[in-house]
């Protein structure tokens, strides 16, 4: 068997033969799932790499932000172009090049673009993972009456 | 949970808390097996994160390069610092940040530094993975027989 490769184009921020897709297929509801100028590349598909992961690619447009959400499965972050702020937990993270952040079981999350030039990270997770969902009430209300997470909630 | 960080230094390119270690223990047997100025830096571990895989930075010094190698898991590579060039199967292929290059089950592989600066990769594997294995005497007659993948056999 062949490596699989795709080589980067730096030029264009973007691998060979690796698609772009939409974050998510829609957005907004339930509250807080709302999501602006966020694409998506799968650089690796479990189930064709024969791997238990799979590897992402995340491009937050300047002004754009993921949806606010949680699940079970951690997402191991690498920032690779930009500059992003995240909310993770009740934490908020700055994130430049090469930082490494993991966002542990149910906490929630949101990724934002932070800079002038697009934000792009890559994202490991588990192959088999349960689906994200939307943060509680008391969730919502925590990270509302902090002014440090305030931004995040939306 | 807070967030486990580690945030990236450019200038060293090391991730503060993230400890240097050797390659392998040792090297040079069996046949194939040696290796020369390769460091290696666990970014995540599989259970500490409640992950199925672990992420790691390798780094080739000139002049350097890996064991000669096999296994059933599969490597997803990224190219992060530096020129590489890589043995996968019977391919040879040239590396540059943030080129990725998937090694398919079973295929001997040999990670080599290509230029006057270290090569450094993100590797990622499956938590739960088979020991890497010497390439058997058909492969080592093979691939030394080729004059594209000579230079990777020794």
């Amino acid at each position: 068997m062949p490596p699989r490769r795709a080589p980067f184009d730096p030029a264009a921020f973007r691998w060979a033969g690796v698609e772009e897709q939409a974050y998510k297929p829609r957005g907004g509801e339930p509250r807080g799932m709302g999501w602006r100028g966020v694409t998506r590349h799968t650089l690796v598909r479990a189930p064709e790499a024969g791997a238990a992961f799979e590897l992402r690619y995340f491009e937050i447009a300047p002004g754009g932000f993921s949806s606010l959400e949680k699940h079970r499965h951690v997402h191991v972050v690498v920032a690779v172009r930009g500059r992003g702020r995240a909310l993770v937990g009740d934490a908020v993270v700055e994130l430049e090049p090469m930082d490494l952040v993991q966002s542990p079981p149910l906490a929630p999350h949101r990724w934002v673009c932070a800079g002038d030039e697009p934000f792009g990270f890559l994202c490991t997770v588990d192959g088999d993972r349960d689906r994200p969902q939307p943060v509680d009430d008391a969730e919502w209300e925590a990270l509302r009456a902090d002014p440090r997470t305030a931004p995040f909630v939306h």
